[in-house]
């Protein structure tokens, strides 16, 4: 499976790490996170280069981590510091480190080239830190498939209508058409439905008694950041850019590419209802838990047909342009990173 | 695998079919099955052309089933009949339909090409419809080995000695010679043991107190059905054309291959005897579970063997006759399938 | 996976071998175990000809073993003695016997040449029925780690430190200096720990108030038989060749290779303390368990890893010269009996 590795992705919550090592697989590559005396949070690779254990195995000595098997000892840069029985340290001896930023209880690794690793561009929105605005961390999630499908489900509003039926859609949108914009590199795809029976959702939160107009904007930022900005509004004939005047909620899914087959989605929330009630951020959840175990009925299904008939081409239909459009994207980092590594290569002076 | 295609297999049995949507994999493919409101069953692939969701996590609505991702909808027939969100259909976007029959409480489907499906090649014997005479459906066995390991079993008499000592079988065949004899393309195997004690089976159903002439007749019919002829008489020099004078006993097997390690078994039986005791039937069949369970073990544990050394050539004994005549049928009819498939070929106008 | 094949392995202690069949795989080999009449142990290929089935799933009768299937009857020679319905026997059907020894409560295979299996070669040491010294049978660990994994931990003091902490070994011994001798074929690895806190397993057993010499001697007896010698003596300045008046413990291992990826270790301990005290043996025994544990955690996560990144090359350091000599040495005899098949193959007579 190929990646886009030059990215930010999310390691965990703030409050997944601490002075205990913890193990993690990302983009195929194993990784070892703990916390320094500072609280700061390192990423290692996994391995300790003498026999191979896994450095989660071992222990944290102050800012360090020794391997369980011989002591060997690396610091926090992934140089050996130690290697007992012996004083010289072999020149080979060092473990790789990834960049590492935590911001609003996220923490994030840069999987690329660390010389690349650019603070700036991880991503952030307004909402995190406004007034009239409650953030609610949700879970993560285990996915059995690759993270191009899981992606894809995130720029598709038309699979709600028949995997969701009960929670975020209804039969109302089945045949609503889609717009589809790139903004950047994001892909933008979304609907309303106008002057409908609201979805179960928001009849369990929003207190609505009849008709709404409703919408979905999928934010699809390539490669794994997916903002979902759907709500309802009681009062018909909403204008586009007086979304905030409805019930209003992004849902935020960070994907974490682990292997060929296998996704952790990263979870969570943002409302402007009840923005100082906890509770209904937790029931909110519960709904999202509903809705997220049906994503992945349906995305684990596929993977393993994928993996069935690799080689068979699918039909595409309308609905298809925002997953088209991101695979496009996804397709073209991928070879534009390998561009930059092959001109290094061709660059580098003759030893 | 090599597999017959052009053939009946056993799909299940009839109570197995109802309204809701039941997968399946036969010869490797995905099936899903249904009944349309007229109760005929429908088979179609199991996978829908779109983003490959096997069918069978949709919803049955009316006669057609929908595709429980994006609602792409396809009638008995195979054929798209919507697409949620456009109005054309992608010419391409079709399923395949596999015919199914029904008959005597069996639902059989044609795996092969669907113009040469004639229901007039579906397995039948008088028995089923005859007086004197008990249907009495059993039970289907999941067999982890492939259709040739299990089939061979079903024309071998020699194993019951050994592997069903307690119920079909006891020591005194144990060095009775067998009779093999291809009728059409049906390997008829069998012995008779004359003046010997009856085995459990027969004590336990037919009251049988001192020495019996009994019989074992295997039909096979390639690729995938078997009938076990066997009984008991108490009036010694029995004839064999005179089997019905004793208790006498069909146990068909129906073998669906499911890929190359696994196989179902539906199992059932015909009897002469206690006819009007379905308490005896349900009996009987306990101890064909018995039995059963004694050839699947066999039969995995041959199957794990023949994975670790695949290449290595066994050494053949006269009871193989049987099952090597079974198998030079088998090849040959996949031989026949393709030659037939490359003339087609060859005869196909370029376009 | 490349294996040392003229040479004895541990099959298992005598306790295990009765007159059922026990199946075993020793270098990807299946083997099946039983008993004759007279008390021998019998190996024999765990296959029957025929069709395969584990002749482990068949039964003893008298000195043979009955396949399961149709009845083919083995001696204890690996001859066929027996096809049920057919009175001359194929010469091809025979199974591999191999020989077997049974010594101080336990059974070895040779799992080479039969014509080169040597009682003589067989491990021993006097310990096992000399006066003053107690022999307590262990138990089997199987390890999902290949064999030359496993036998580097057993030549390998430095690890002690680091994965025993609270039972083998403690902090005081990390940076002492290993002495690596080659002793014939013999890999000698050893350390003295002077005048430094006795280990829990001494505090547990020894009694021991203040600080103590301590040692370990490890001699790892390619391919597959380990003895650690170690123990405690609270004289200070005990000599190398006075161990015997300290506490003084051999723990041995004997190593059986199943596969590409996992061992099986019978482990014991000769002592020559509480020599009449077998529940002492069995507290020990405890703590034996806990350590090779620690072990089995350790040894299968570098499998994992390996299994990962196969082509990888692993720093070496000081502490690896015990482990490298070893794997050559294992290397080499592997090397020496392919030297000497091809000979054989060379100066057979042509046919």
């Amino acid at each position: 499976m190929e990646y886009v590795r030059n990215a930010w992705y999310v390691a965990g919550w703030s409050d997944d790490f601490n002075r205990t090592l913890k193990p993690l697989t990302i983009l195929e590559q194993g990784v070892v996170c703990y916390r320094r005396e500072s609280g700061e949070v390192v990423a290692l690779e996994d391995r300790c280069p003498h026999r191979y254990l896994p450095l989660s195995k071992g222990r944290v000595l102050g800012d360090d981590v020794q391997c369980g098997y011989h002591g060997m000892t690396f610091g926090p840069d992934g140089r050996c510091v130690r290697v007992p029985g012996q004083d010289n340290l072999p020149s080979s001896a060092h473990v790789h480190r990834y960049p590492i930023q935590e911001r609003h209880g996220i923490v994030w690794i840069w999987m690329g080239a660390p010389e690349k690793a650019d603070p700036c561009e991880i991503f952030d929105m307004p909402e995190f830190d406004s007034n009239g605005w409650a953030v609610h961390f949700g879970d993560h999630l285990h996915i059995g498939s690759h993270y191009l499908n899981v992606a894809e489900n995130l720029c598709d509003p038309a699979h709600v209508s028949f995997v969701h039926p009960t929670t975020l859609g209804n039969a109302a949108s089945e045949d609503v058409p889609i717009r589809v914009v790139r903004e950047g590199d994001v892909v933008v795809t979304s609907r309303w439905i106008r002057n409908a029976e609201p979805v179960g959702f928001f009849k369990a939160f929003g207190n609505f008694q009849g008709h709404v107009d409703r919408w979905h904007y999928y934010y699809l930022h390539p490669p794994c950041t997916s903002v979902i900005d759907f709500g309802s509004s009681s009062e018909l004939g909403l204008d586009e850019e007086d979304r905030d005047q409805g019930m209003r909620i992004f849902a935020l899914h960070f994907l974490t590419p682990v292997d060929a087959t296998n996704t952790i989605d990263h979870w969570m929330h943002i409302r402007n209802a009840a923005t100082n009630d906890d509770g209904a951020g937790d029931r909110m959840n519960e709904l999202f838990r509903v809705a997220f175990a049906e994503d992945k009925e349906v995305l684990e299904a596929i993977q393993a047909e994928e993996l069935k008939q690799p080689e068979r081409r699918s039909v595409r239909i309308a609905i298809d342009r925002g997953p088209n459009m991101y695979r496009r994207i996804v397709s073209d980092m991928i070879t534009a990173e390998k561009a930059i590594l092959q001109t290094a290569v061709d660059e580098k002076p003759k030893a």
